[in-house]
């Protein structure tokens, strides 16, 4: 494994909810569901892009921190 | 597979309204769908350019956030 | 294929009409249309710089963000 | 071992609660608990993403410190 | 071909009339022209400099958006 | 031993109180304690995440000085 | 042919009056003009260093926009 | 040795009482003091993190300057 | 020829009277006049260091911006 | 010997009395005096951390400019 | 010859009286005058550090333009 | 010789007296004068950290310019 992995950028979730659902995507040629993290009210996710994941979705409510700024996930902001 | 592939920009979306579509377009000779994911309303995705997709195509009402502003999608602005 | 091809800079464009035509022309010794894709009203295209495409040529009402600032595409500015 | 390990990002955490947990997600084919660590009221946590951690999960009140800014966790922001 | 190709500087060019011509001048020994692109009133190019072009010569009314800011071209500024 | 180990982040701990204690934990399969080390009252600690070392657990009143701000451990901030 | 060649700093030059004269000067052992480029009144030449030139002279009525500033060539400032 | 262990990091350390004392903790599997540097009153150590030291613990009354701000050691701040 | 040749520094001259001149220095052991390029009233020059030019001579009425700022050459300031 | 040795980090020291004495402490397994210089009132004394000195103590007056700010040593500030 | 000499710092120096002497002194194990270049009132030299000298010494009337700001060589400031 | 020597951090410095002494240490396993140079008033010497030279001393009443700052040498400032 090479170590420059863990250089990857990652962002901060805050659920607002229960049950807050971050879909992790995989890079490569298909692109599926790698892994589902939830997270219930008030706990805080931070997770990194990596060699398996290029994508992410998230439903449910959340404060999303990315380097281009904050999104409310789940409602209207 | 080669450890730098992780440091691909990204960018931020917040759906506005139901089935919003992201279409992953091939990097390459051809370039052709690579892959469509969808997001409901509210819902954010964060994706990547990566080894196989050099472009991405948004359907429907959305919050883009990219590294030289945010565009509304969907919508007038 | 070398992992750094993901690295080229992208701009994104919002159509503000229908049928905006994003037409990717060659890199190299001659200089052709590569690919044509087009996006309609309020849709959003990110698209990259790559090993394929050193020029685009935007047709139609929209939006382009570059990292020299905002052009408005089709319109008076 | 490769020294440019040591290079990771790290966030800092308070825990404005008992055991307050922080449990890493591995990085990798799949995605479990690596170790869960837990700190009490007032305690602070360093923690850096790692070879083998890619996420971490945080549950429990406390102060989040990342470099997009600053959650509360466990509680109404 | 190398990758590295694609980091190329580009500039945003803007036609205000019919018809502008953004003709590429050839890098290395000799100098002359190694493409010639139009386009018409409102259509926007964004052009990289690459392996084959080191100059371009643009003629016809135009914003052009460079690193050092922006000029008219075809008219009084 | 490879020279780069020293470019490590490190923090600033100063005790605000007797036997303020900083545990090192183990970078790698295992998280567990490497070392602790401790400080009286008013003493400073400068500490740096090392091969060995990718988190530390801070229990006791200090000021930790970390590149993400300040933060109060073992009281009420 | 080394694909660097394209990262060489480049000036923006618009043309005041007809026939302004653009001289490249040949780098290394010999300083003798390599190229001679003339645009006419409001054209745009975008123009780098390379690794056959690495002087230019202009001559006729232009502005010049370099990285330190402007310069009004063929005309009292 | 290696020449870029001159890099390290460094901070600055002005005693304001007699015998402050600046101990170096080892970089490594173990952690121990490896060398114990005194200075008296309003004499000024500075002092790098190397290959041998990731640590330093500081003892009496000191101004300590870090890349993160000033400490008061050995006294209230 | 090595391609980083075209990275030089460079400066900007304006000429504020006929014959100015810019007289390049060799660099290596000896140092003498390489080569001594003129310009007339109003004409601008762009000059990089290179391989063989370490130093340069400015003599006549100009302007000179360098990355330190401007000069004016020729002329009380 | 190797080149990147003379990049090392410098402090600038003026001396505010007679015979102030920076004593360079040795890098490595053993830390002890390497060298002492001295400078009288007024002097100036700039000085790199080296592959042997990872480490400078400072006696008597002197005022000692760092990159974390400026210290007055052998005196209250 | 390596590419890289070219990237030397460079000084900027205007003469304010006839026949200011720039001595260019030599690197390495002897330091002894390598160039000595005068210019006269209201003339420019452009110079760099080189291979061959690491110092240079300025006499008579002049303003020399560093990085770390502006000094009048011949005069009192 | 390597070409990455000219690359050492250079200071200004400026007489304000006769015989302004600068007194170049060696760097390496001993520490002592490799070569002094003299400037007299008002004259300007501008000198480079080396593979020979790791410290320099000043002697005489002189303006020097560092990058953390001016220091006035030989006087009270």
């Amino acid at each position: 494994m090479d170590n420059q992995y863990i250089g990857g950028e990652y962002v901060a979730i805050k659920a607002l909810d229960n049950n807050v659902q971050i879909i992790g995507l995989t890079r490569g040629d298909g692109t599926k569901p790698h892994h589902t993290e939830s997270i219930n009210k008030n706990e805080v996710l931070l997770v990194q892009f990596t060699e398996n994941i290029s994508a992410m979705k998230i439903r449910g409510k959340a404060i999303v921190l990315t380097k281009y700024g904050q999104l409310i996930c789940g409602d209207e902001q």
